[in-house]
């Protein structure tokens, strides 16, 4: 088959492949960037559901507008409000989960050989969707508060004409960072100055477990060179494939007709379900159980790391999210503890593929939401066994 | 903003605009390509999904598998097979309804300048999906029973490195015609011949309410040319957004790939909700069902046009799917028509969006399935008023 060039840039992504492995029977995961499935809201689902159906099932069987359920998009545009982003529905389509928010992204910007500007290391989701619309990647290295603005602002000026600056503020995938207040002000100058947009993707900014929320990037924008995605995919669950993309209205559109063509619409009557349980029941009490749930088990991984592993690993210290980031010494690769550690059934994801462009191979990243504290406990042991042995 | 070149060829789809107008109050509208809502299972669905989410909640709202809920791409296999496609769940990926499986189509196959083949008139959301990809599309006008293949012989010698060749090959969207026997072996063997890929895009295969099944084109491929895209959007409902792809494994692999970066996967929920529909219920029966309503419904339409339409109206007779093709005399267009009919409160889809290069400006799209009997015999008269008035 004589395919288009762009598939040659299409790779597996790592995490899905690695869940192949990791899906063993007996096997601790902390590969995936799986939510808690404690955390999902089942019982109040079955209620929902039974009424979206009884009540509105000619419609929300049915087709339904590309940009998305309206009273969906009142709520989400009514909690970024409150989040200091002031949006109405308008500014809003509904995605399938923020991925889709991601591939169209690099559907509305790149050109081959475009240049885009991603963290160092970044979430290896968007630079897979990136990919396929073969941009040429710049890293730009993070630092302990999020990406480093100087660097930033210097690639900018070196390599002109970058499409967009794409970065995960909060608790960011893989490496757990958030982005200081002073970064995401310098970031939207340095945005405006440059014309270059800034595509925020902040699928945790609700699951924070310790210290004060920061204002979004998109905050902090007054001339609409922020586009933000959000997700439900932690807050709600994952399996619904619901996120949404907030612009600028001629930015909007432009991701509207995009959406029309890719695959006309969201699931209707998932929208309409996660729509009645976000009006119906209390969205902020749900939230709050969820991060519960995470902060005790990142106090008993981090407690399990503390005791488990040899001084000389290092990894961040996450406030909220999924996910820690684990520095082996120079010498050492990720994928060669990979192999080690499913041999002793515990698994976690090698670094490598969260550089764009290659190079750093000596990280890995835990998640620390997925399984309960007992398995995280075992996990953590399997792994601290493998580590002192290398 | 300074968007990648493809943005300024995606355009909106017709049909999507056409709604906002044609869902004013009173407005009868045999515009969209909107399955009859009295066709969905809403009471079986009420406890199957209180079902699915007491049993497997927690699965159900997870992540999952990017190819695809397994059970569901058994009974795809199963149900192709009977219908003389011989597959397995492994040839089997799930999308977002066939219109995503459009898009990864272009996006697998599609650079820049690349040259489709498209029957003449073509489903426009077809040609929106693929546009995005700018490719040259070449058209092969459509016959009474299916594409020119001499015609498109001919084209594929003179424009040589066609990439694929679309068609819709039952029932097809806009005219309602379905391809003979004779051309589908045809098809087949000048894919083979010239190696070009068809994408064989068969929304409506099962709604067929007159005559003989005619077996799918995949059925007479032995060389892996054939791309098969099926959707439940006609047989079960469109809100749910689930159709897959059928290809051999090796093309089938790139597919998953794509939507791995594109939004991961389908949403898990409706997925298990759908194969348990199919597993619990006589699938058969809920499909006979659905053809009776359309069956009744074209009959009704057609009476009325009989009655209604001054005889200069040519149009199709589909033995199946929702569409009939209407034909003006070559002084008139569909647009201007479509401006009184509105004023009479009746809507459709003019043809020319319908045209991948234009050109054709006579026709128009009649949707028989949506509405009941006595609007379309009501909306019939309308529209009959208005040619008349001509």
């Amino acid at each position: 088959m004589n395919f288009a060039n762009r598939v040659s840039y299409i790779k597996s992504s790592p995490i899905r492949e690695a869940l192949k492995l990791t899906n063993q029977p007996g096997v601790i995961s902390f590969a995936g960037g799986w939510p808690a499935p404690e955390s999902f809201p089942i019982n109040e689902l079955i209620k929902i559901s039974t009424e979206v159906l009884k009540e509105q099932g000619k419609n929300a069987l049915q087709y339904s507008s590309t940009e998305g359920y309206a009273p969906l998009k009142e709520f989400i545009a009514e909690r970024m409000t409150l989040n200091g982003v002031s949006a109405q529905a308008d500014d809003i389509m509904i995605t399938n989960g923020s991925q889709q928010g991601l591939d169209f992204t690099a559907k509305l910007f790149i050109n081959e050989g475009d240049k885009i500007i991603c963290e160092s290391p970044s979430y290896v989701g968007a630079l897979n969707a990136f990919r396929a619309y073969m941009p040429e990647f710049i890293d730009v290295k993070m630092e302990h508060d999020g990406m480093d603005m100087n660097a930033l602002e210097e690639a900018i000026i070196k390599y002109k004409n970058v499409k967009y600056i794409y970065t995960v503020p909060d608790f960011q995938n893989p490496t757990g960072i958030t982005m200081s207040m002073e970064k995401r002000k310098r970031l939207v100058e340095i945005a405006e100055k440059y014309e270059v947009p800034v595509i925020e993707d902040n699928p945790y900014y609700e699951i924070r477990f310790e210290g004060e929320k920061i204002p979004p990037i998109k905050s902090f924008d007054k001339s609409g060179m922020v586009i933000y995605l959000g997700s439900f995919s932690k807050t709600f669950c994952p399996g619904l494939r619901i996120g949404w993309i907030m612009a600028e209205k001629n930015i909007l559109r432009k991701y509207v007709l995009i959406k029309q063509g890719a695959d006309l619409q969201n699931n209707t009557l998932s929208q309409m379900e996660l729509s009645r349980f976000l009006t119906e029941y209390n969205f902020d009490a749900h939230i709050n159980k969820v991060t519960k749930i995470y902060k005790s088990r990142k106090e008993a991984m981090f407690n399990a790391i503390k005791r488990e592993f040899p001084d000389f690993i290092e990894y961040t210290n996450p406030k909220g999210g999924l996910f820690t980031w684990v520095k082996l010494p120079d010498k050492f690769t990720s994928s060669q503890v990979f192999e080690k550690a499913i041999e002793q059934k515990v698994a976690f994801i090698p670094g490598d593929a969260f550089y764009a462009n290659g190079s750093n191979v000596n990280h890995f990243r835990l998640n620390f939401g997925t399984v309960n504290e007992e398995l995280i406990n075992e996990g953590i042991v399997r792994l601290g066994k493998v580590l002192k042995n290398l």
